[in-house]
């Protein structure tokens, strides 16, 4: 077998902004040589596929400025300091959707951009919603939509839904429930 | 309906690397109140779902920095200059497993991390493949994984194989043609 790890000669943060931080790295490479990487240093996030009591999965529609465009997505949101994933869940769910929920799954973990983040997304079921109170970020802007199942996996093989949780989010559902 | 949408004010270039581009951009936010936006600037990739002409499909086992570990990926890259989304599956197929493929067709187009960067990643199945010869990059190291659908979706249900392109291009391929 080939030997494949990297190991960490040095770090250093080259930007330290208000919601990102980039790293550059020198590393040893397999065959001896010395390499650069460079990579987001993230707190990992948690997703929810939050199941109505009728059934319908509330999708919401963000703007994201990195795309100029919207998209159709499921809560999520980064980690705080010191909370689990679990806690994450539960707080980012209650404040995008305005629901607290009786019964959270995990579903499984995911890695979006091993290239340049450490960024792991853990997903969940979340059942047994209770209406409580949205409670937006400052800068933070969605719209609710709640949506069958079929109608949401129909917009992920259509191509309608791109983004990568909300993808495996409902196919983990339909493989899991549906 | 709500107005979602975040107008640039102004962007700048705050850290450009050997690999990433950074920019730090201000924004009018929906509510009129000014707001600030970082997120990186990539060229776009492609990944191939390749499949052996004994219907085994190449995986990878690659070391991601990022995560300090190694992970079993689909065959994938960045797009050069100039150089189309298909061409870069072409090339990143060759270069990365040593085959050239006869028949490339489109699965459908991802957005990995849509909460900082503007990156897509077009997903294809690459079929009739004849072998030429790998050529990677100086400091990429990998090694080739020849697998099974059947077992390759087992690592994804099972949680083993938590990469999102790979995830997404294996379920795309059961689901068009499995």
């Amino acid at each position: 077998m080939k030997k494949l790890k990297e190991k960490e000669i040095s770090s250093k943060t080259v930007f330290k902004g208000k919601f990102l931080t980039v790293k550059q790295d020198s590393v040893l490479l397999p065959n001896g040589e010395i390499g650069t990487r460079e990579w987001i240093k993230h707190p990992g996030a948690a997703c929810c596929v939050p199941i109505l009591p009728n059934g319908d999965i509330v999708l919401i529609k963000q703007y994201r400025y990195s795309l100029k465009r919207e998209m159709i997505e499921l809560p999520a949101g980064k980690r705080n300091k010191n909370e689990s994933f679990e806690e994450c869940a539960r707080r980012e769910l209650e404040e995008e959707i305005g629901y607290k929920t009786n019964k959270l799954t995990f579903l499984t973990d995911i890695h979006p951009a091993i290239g340049f983040t450490n960024e792991k997304i853990n997903l969940y079921l979340a059942e047994g919603l209770v209406k409580t109170k949205m409670n937006l970020d400052k800068d933070e802007f969605l719209e609710l939509k709640p949506t069958k199942l079929h109608d949401a996996l129909k917009m992920v093989w259509e191509g309608t839904i791109t983004d990568v949780k909300t993808i495996i989010g409902l196919t983990w559902v339909q493989k899991r429930f549906g």
